[in-house]
């Protein structure tokens, strides 16, 4: 059946699998020491714009959450972040089972106001009883957000400023990046994402990869002892050439960003036909997630026909659905899902 | 250079990522709910002769280990192992990172013994402090060992029922399972593995796999919600196609036991190799791992050949070195090595 | 200087100190085991008319919500806290530093309804992705609240029922548990919190004690080998009579009630002479904590001449501070603060 | 029954209770800023010739190397402690409770040697695989050990010198320190301790103290927000005025000392009757702890008449046992103690 439900529904680019083929009976050292996750890091720092830069591998996305913000973090420290976060719902729990408490602050669209950051820090400094509570620790923002929404560079450099500010490290959740530096909307690139943030992840897992994350600690700043803490939390691969491949194939000719281009692309051909025939959007979303608002009939009556993710109930008549596309997604499924709709509407 | 460093150097076999390439752009749902996963714990379930096993992937060993020890100990319990298990040494704290005590037993080339076993729960059982000491929940063993011995039947058995008379799990870490099932000194099968082991798990990352561990529950034992806890662990994989795809090719065929009696066969040229050379064997191993004592100068010499690991200092002149054969090693490279060690010993 | 800072500025009652002095050369068990304690948890288990009840002396609020909410919890399950509760704002991350999240509901007046709990529990278990979420494994509420409030048996039966309904426990916090006993405006009684609560305590450090909580399991539900669970969270008290004389003197004769009663007449002083005097109060508090908003500047100035505690901003101009009585108020300090405040006002 | 079966039977010294009544009613300021505490702090500081010192009042011992331990380890890091040592055997998991194995040296009486030290962390750093294994972070002594013994100067240096050339914390228990210093056969002095080590805790539980340890942190290098690691730890007492008040007490006039001098003697009376009578020691202990070895059917016999403790089995027909004296421990009962056994000894 057709499907639109996520962004990891296809396997890998298959120049990613040819690669697996060519290299397969080279013999490389394990737990990441490999020339192909030299490569890949080589390429990655170049389109950061950033030679300090230190990178790692690892496998996805709440793993590299739960990794990066309890290695960044003391004992005593939370991680701030919205309301809607990744990390705050949709984890299991991963902060808290590292001791962490997520610290929650409003969400506009997915997004946090770098306002309300401020006051919520000058809020705890100034309590009298702040010795007795979770210390902010570092920021959280995933870009694009849960909800498919972009800061902008001005928003990004507020944010910034404001870690700067009280000395906390900004962390970016980049488990969709491409589709957020492809959009069409957009002034936010790789290189001002490297010099706003202290560390973020490129995420491989949503954009063309098996499976895979690529975090960047763009301030010197990589945790002492990094390689034997990730072991530590189970998520040392002893064949690093299973991310290595993967990461350098995904930055040899742009390829990361040319994959992302074609969802994104695709994105807008699926605003286009929900907007032509007068489908209310949750919100707007300049990336790969759609989000719109069906009837709870035609909702059922479309998910026979057609795969869509449940987001949330908005009232009892009505519900909040997600169309995802990708770097497989087919213009003549965007095309087929509109032929679908057009017939039910029809009946 | 030709190298015996380890079993996991190579790729995947090559089915594998054949299939990966003919699977590639179905769509299929996340999280391991997809046929493949299904598929693949079907013949896994079939080659254990247990039905009512229950089956999961993870992408590796330490992972495997922390999490299904970590799901199965009650938070004042710790886990037995011997002094030289994988969770006592290797895992840089896996373990204790849950919270977890390893309590270490003396190790007979690498294994526990039911007598010493019993006399500890014994012994733990009659103190009168033990309510200020931690409770010993469960029993680590590995199969082959860190030294590639193997259990017998018997001792397996043995070890098993001293778990089941004081009603603590026994699991059985198979990072090299296959190598262990096809060794040609051993009685042990998959299905006795199964009978005597509350848990176990069948690697994949040595023996074929890109990466990839099939933990499996063989007394209707699976912790509740184990899919969330693996989330909360940072170890759920989105795209479970990836551990799927890979357990299903590895089961189909027999492929599994087949690439492991490959690597048998070519340690056992290793073995034949080394002795009739009239080297010395640290241990006698009838799994893939041999440990080879060489002395100092030799094995300095040697390593600008061929690549080897250092295991450990025997004395102040001897080392003790491990050559690994794997489903990837070629007959050609054993001769090889052969005529290296040769070539050296005539100079 | 005289000071309504807080209900813990005091030692503890005489009668306690003098039976400490009776007793002390008696040679007695540890950890928990001497008679003291024996007779302290017959007297209280009578006092709570719950035969069954298994009771354990903790010595401080945090300790005891930390303890009490990680023993009842499975890993994967977080605490439903109001966003005011003490575990969710003032314990440091003590909850979250053990793994668990605290999930939380709105407050009103420092309480959670019944409604928004039920509707909590059901939108987790409707949502189609709560296996990637953190369960909701206990409710916690305080009792006073951190704002002074109570429940009344109404609202602590519908919660209980709730609680019933989706099969998790039901935990109350008593730091200040006399105090809400003795309030004039609750028709809650010690035996209805046991009947209603999986587990509750009753707070000693408050409430005339040096230090101390009497944690109460009700329903035969005391998590297995708990004492080793204190003793592995460093809570395992050696010298047990230190809890056990403080619990057995407060449970002689009705004193913990007697003195809190005391404090709640203390309380209504100071109500009626706010009131009198026209001060605005943040909320209506029936127990020992008075909530008062007063002008910055005079807050300011009555702060030179008696102690109370910042609360929080009100607006720019306007602070609520807290009054808090307790077992050890003297009227005559009562009377002495109301001069102050006359004083103050003329001028 | 007369009991020498621990050093803490009876309560807290008289004029510890004296002094809590006297300042009962005096209003404090909680969590530690009383002038109780501060006023201990100072004593202590002076009693230790280290100006520099930074204390902290904690409620036991368990808690006490939790806390300390935990604050002071990196999260992949480990404590190095004898195999006998408190944290190792009887603290019930506390510390891997908190993430950190404890990484077990042999003992020689209790005691840990510099020599194997230096070696065990020379051959961490030498191991090619210490990436993956866990980092040896600070080391633990006991001081009086678990079997009463001590270290000299001369071992307490060498240890001190070898973590000062790895830098890495030495950290000494010193739950039974008074004992260990009042010893007539030591030369090691609390000033030299403070100088040798990182940290360490003056015991007060067993020495005088109703509970409370008081943690010295000797080289300016206590923990960023210490205070807040405590509460979120759940050690954090409401009242500070318990541990202050008796602080304060045991370090006016030398209370402490003059208290362990009266142990030390009881225990000289305790080793000349056993040794008159020919009974065997286990080991030579110069503190308050004296091992005895018993006959299994003397054991039972004596076990009807007068408390002690088991401490473990020797043989087939011994039994090591354990006679506790302490600051109460009264001439006249040792005196009664040797009549029973004299008595027994002539049936």
């Amino acid at each position: 059946m057709l499907s639109f439900e996520s962004d990891y529904t296809e396997g890998a680019h298959e120049r990613i699998l040819q690669r697996f083929l060519e290299t397969n009976f080279e013999q490389l050292p394990g737990y990441g020491s490999d020339k192909y996750c030299m490569q890949a890091k080589k390429k990655i720092k170049k389109a950061c714009q950033c030679p300090q830069a230190d990178i790692y591998f690892l496998t996805g996305g709440t793993q590299t959450n739960q990794i990066v913000i309890d290695a960044l973090l003391k004992s005593y420290e939370g991680v701030i972040a919205a309301k809607t976060g990744h990390v705050s719902v949709h984890e299991a729990g991963a902060i808290e089972s590292t001791g962490h408490k997520v610290l929650e602050l409003p969400e506009h669209d997915g997004k946090i106001s770098a306002f309300e950051l401020k006051k919520y820090l000058q809020n705890f400094w100034n309590d009298e009883n702040h010795e007795h509570m979770v210390f902010p620790g570092m920021v959280y923002i995933s870009h694009p957000t849960e909800y498919g929404t972009l800061y902008s560079r001005q928003e990004l450099e507020a944010i910034s400023n404001v870690c700067h500010e009280f000395q906390i490290p900004l962390y970016l959740d980049g488990a969709r990046l491409g589709y957020g530096l492809m959009s069409s909307n957009t002034d936010v690139t790789l290189p001002y994402i490297a010099k706003c943030c202290n560390v973020f992840y490129i995420g491989g897992t949503k954009v063309g990869a098996l499976c895979g994350e690529a975090v960047v600690f763009t301030k010197q700043n990589t945790p002492k002892h990094f390689i034997t803490f990730i072991k530590q939390h189970g998520a040392l691969t002893a064949k690093g050439r299973l991310l290595g491949v993967q990461f350098d194939t995904l930055f040899t000719d742009d390829l990361y960003f040319e994959i992302s281009r074609h969802a994104i692309k695709m994105a807008e051909l699926l605003k286009q036909g929900f907007k032509k025939r007068g489908y209310e959007f949750y919100l707007h979303s300049p990336t790969n997630q759609q989000f719109i608002i069906l009837e709870n009939q035609e909702m059922k009556e479309l998910h026979k026909m057609v795969r869509f993710s449940f987001w949330e109930k908005l009232d009892e008549e009505h519900t909040v659905v997600r169309f995802a596309s990708s770097w497989a997604t087919k213009e003549a499924d965007v095309e087929k899902l509109f032929e679908i709709i057009d017939r039910y509407k029809k009946v």
